[in-house]
């Protein structure tokens, strides 16, 4: 197997964390370009028509794209430590409040990066070989529903160690990627959040937030 | 167990479609207004935070939102016919093209939907009780993404049965509810895409589609 990712990205890096967690020795592939920190290498996006990362090619040679999917297959062939849940009802919650973070989160952190930055004029949505303008209202937008992410996240966590409960999860991995990529823009955690500034501090001390 | 549902959004209709496949008796609510057909009731938006369809209750009270977490909760505990994969790699594949049908489809129809329909003017994007804003841009860039979706789903089933292979999956149902979704902005299958059309065919017969 080889994870491909890209070292400057905020959506890889949930995968990396992830890897990290279960302590998997598994190849990592660099997909940016050499040159231009802000492509993935054309040999890349020929390769894999999904051109977005993380993605797993398998031994056989297909490929699971989309972070999550890649996690539910390395849980299912490495179930420890259990980073998905022990229980069907935890494996839904965790499901559930990493799609909160993904959507919430990391989608509103990616509607003011992608549409703001200079470097990704005309690619304001990953995955596209066609133009995709930037809309710089989608950016207000995207910053509207970051701070609503906050206060949802500071109540879920005000009973909680981590989102879900005492497991540490995926959906603590995607919420830590999401708001360390929104603090790029200066759009960090809220100083009324102290929930989630106690949890975020925790889960920063982790070896695996460093990859 | 208490399945809340929209009878007229497609969203929901993932998860009635899920569970008229699996065969699961399951008490099903009504959570849109009785007086306006373009709003949640306010019971409901008032009991459950996360102001999204479908979610379900749990019977000690918890609750489960977004689609694809209350399938995994109900593929657990009915595992019988599959609908989300027999083995890691058939998991993975189901959850990566549910994935691609749901942001690169859903999304893209809802996009255009919500940002031009005048009953949802302040409510582009669901599950916020803060006004969002129409975007019209957003409506052309989602008609542009809903096409390339298109073409993706057409290379994809160009040799297999459905979506992922041989066996009908949760990525179908999303699919087919996503393409239904974009057929009332008159952006259903483009002629092209025959094997689309083949698909959708097919999956439109089973009698869980008239849910």
């Amino acid at each position: 197997m080889k994870l491909y990712t890209w070292t400057v990205a905020p959506n890889p890096r949930r995968a990396r964390m992830f890897v990290a967690e279960k302590g998997i020795d598994i190849e990592i592939v660099e997909a940016g370009d050499a040159e231009n920190p802000a492509i993935l290498s054309e040999a890349f996006c020929e390769k894999f028509p999904h051109r977005r990362v993380p993605l797993l090619e398998l031994d056989d040679g297909d490929w699971i794209g989309e972070a999550a999917a890649i996690c539910r297959y390395l849980e299912a062939i490495y179930p420890e430590p259990s980073l998905m849940g022990r229980n069907p009802k935890e494996i839904a919650m965790i499901e559930m409040w990493d799609r909160i973070a993904e959507w919430e989160g990391m989608m509103a952190a990616a509607e003011v990066f992608r549409n703001t930055s200079k470097a990704f004029a005309g690619r304001a949505l990953p995955g596209y070989k066609k133009e995709i303008p930037q809309i710089p209202d989608l950016a207000e937008r995207g910053k509207a529903r970051l701070m609503m992410f906050y206060d949802k996240l500071d109540a879920q966590l005000a009973t909680r160690e981590f989102v879900t409960g005492d497991l540490f999860s995926l959906a603590d991995i995607t919420a830590l990627c999401s708001i360390d990529f929104a603090g790029w823009r200066k759009l960090g955690i809220p100083e009324k959040c102290t929930n989630v500034a106690r949890w975020h501090a925790a889960v920063s001390a982790r070896p695996s937030a460093k990859v």
